[in-house]
């Protein structure tokens, strides 16, 4: 097992990562204040892990909630549901909420360990490859409106992480490769090197190679962890390059509905869309645009949008994104494998002809 | 006018109190960074100050949402309306918020600024008095769940609050009561000394007295501030203190259905009840408990409870309280006037004789 620890002064926390973590107690209970725990999952993961981790916790007073599964749920109605829960329960400020899932359970439990009595303790333990190499750490808490993704959230930080790499067994390909484009991005914004090791190990990744996805979520979790640590609450602008193919991904995730592509299928397309008009801008060079796309594509990623997407109704959903600061909409692009730039400056018609490459008129 | 500075490290703010304050536009501007503002008022106060304040912003893109007023329109409901007018217009980081009404204008107005897009600015104006003195101050914000009061939210501090005294010319009677209730309440946690001025001065208060309510308003913040920068996030159990009445006043909400008592009033009669509760354990002596009766009376506060609250169904409601840890009720108690507690260790009988003697069987 290895450890990171985030550093964010009194806010910061471990990530343990590791094999046959979810057989120990120790983890979970050294992370945990009070007596009192609420376990919020799915109804996918609940009948695979709940069981596991409630014996951990045998004397702890254990409660849960198994929600449904899918980016669809992410809402301020499942939030309720939670709080409702909570309340029935009379969960006090000395709960501590678990987090037990995906992407989709961290960010909705954090949301709520955030506004339920104005705070309480959570633990995220990923059970997805994305959730294990993104979501889960750095804090960023939310859920989406019904206009657009991800606007209602706090930044609200972890007790611990723990991602146990058994979980993965249970994935469904496409949801490894989701994870994977979450990783691919790591390379491509600040680690050229890991990029390459990837273009090496894709097949091992894919194959679910324990040797291979231990260095991966490993190295993952340490780009995110520095870059978090530099920039918490994204006010610096380093923070936002995390966000490279995000707000293409966002809007292709608002344009088609929630749900109908995975979160990392979409930020891997949007990536492939800000390298190509990275490139059409004159700031990428071909030969690594060309590298970028044979990796999305070796780890099995979309590259093509579906035909209900219309190019300006794309535009549309990409200007509500977060990123829009006086008016203006500022986007990752890249300037190389390993070096990405967060900016407004870029010639309309560069996104506009993208946006055509990709999308029906 | 006058300016406190509520001390919170990096999240400091000063309190500006005053006569004439919404006349000039420099506190409001020199608070806000970007150059959109968005003000959340109701149709109560909209018709009197929106004009006002926005004719200060006359070089901001500003815009703003009237909301129906009142306590039982503190919900999640209101929140999503809110978020949906800032998505619409396509609202973006750089925004401000400015709260303009009460205190449950300032409550949802800091929780949507603490959520929306994972936080944007917010400044307080106050135009009650008992905003002024104590919802404004502090950085609690949040909404009612339909189970219980206050249970959603997030401490989340503004850039600035602007107390401009002229705004309580327009108050009812009713509401200028309740903002009273909650400046006694300063004096009975810590402050003897001020419990004497109001003692004094309760009938200037009631006449609206400039003076008066200026050396009010002024030494409540004072207080409210002081305790707030000791424990900013209810850690210690200082800050605790403030609720000194709020445990049975939300019973008292939440029993009678939000909106009929004003907060304010449903604090004050929490607060004879504690008192009464404190007599009656021996901690207070029968002198200061008819003290504070007088002057609760005085200021036109209702000191019994309407015949629909029953005793059991009040306890219920009371453990719903955010002060419950580990399954026991923690109550702000009187050992004097100036002198509150914090405390489980109190005898269960005392309780309930305290609410047969309140409420109907």
């Amino acid at each position: 097992m290895t450890t990171y620890e985030v550093q964010l002064g009194e806010r910061s926390y471990p990530i343990y990562i590791g094999s046959g973590l979810l057989r120990e107690a120790r983890h979970l209970k050294n992370h945990i204040r009070g007596t009192s725990v609420f376990i919020v999952s799915n109804d996918k993961v609940a009948p695979l892990y709940l069981d596991t981790v409630r014996h951990l916790l045998d004397s702890h007073r254990c409660l849960h909630i198994s929600l449904a599964d899918g980016e669809a749920f992410k809402s301020m109605d499942t939030v309720n549901q939670v709080y409702t829960r909570l309340l029935e329960h009379r969960c006090g400020r000395d709960t501590t909420l678990v987090a037990l899932g995906g992407g989709v359970i961290g960010d909705i439990t954090g949301f709520v360990a955030a506004t339920y009595l104005r705070g309480v303790d959570f633990i995220q333990i990923p059970t997805t490859l994305l959730a294990q190499v993104d979501s889960s750490v750095g804090g960023k808490t939310g859920v989406n409106h019904t206009l657009a993704k991800n606007m209602i959230g706090a930044f609200y930080q972890p007790r611990c992480v723990i991602a146990d790499l058994d979980c993965l067994d249970t994935l469904e390909a496409r949801e490894l490769s989701a994870g994977i484009a979450e990783i691919i991005k790591y390379g491509l914004i600040r680690d050229s090197e890991f990029f390459a090791w990837l273009e090496q190990n894709i097949q091992s990744l894919l194959e679910r190679d324990v040797e291979a996805l231990t260095y991966a979520v490993h190295r993952a979790c340490m780009n995110k962890a520095e870059v978090v640590a530099e920039d918490e609450r994204e006010t610096t602008g380093t923070r936002a390059l995390l966000n490279l193919g995000h707000t293409f991904g966002h809007a292709i995730e608002t344009g088609l509905g929630y749900g109908q592509w995975l979160h990392g299928e979409a930020v891997g397309c949007g990536m492939l869309m800000a390298a190509r008009m990275s490139a059409r801008l004159g700031w990428l060079q071909e030969a690594a645009c060309e590298r970028i796309e044979r990796l999305l594509h070796a780890a099995h990623l979309p590259a093509t949008l579906p035909d209900t997407l219309k190019a300006d109704q794309f535009l549309e959903h990409m200007a509500l994104d977060k990123k829009v600061r006086a008016g203006r909409l500022h986007l990752v692009l890249l300037e190389d494998i390993g070096q990405a730039v967060l900016t407004s400056e870029f010639e309309p018609a560069a996104l506009d002809a993208t946006l055509k490459d990709f999308c029906s008129a």
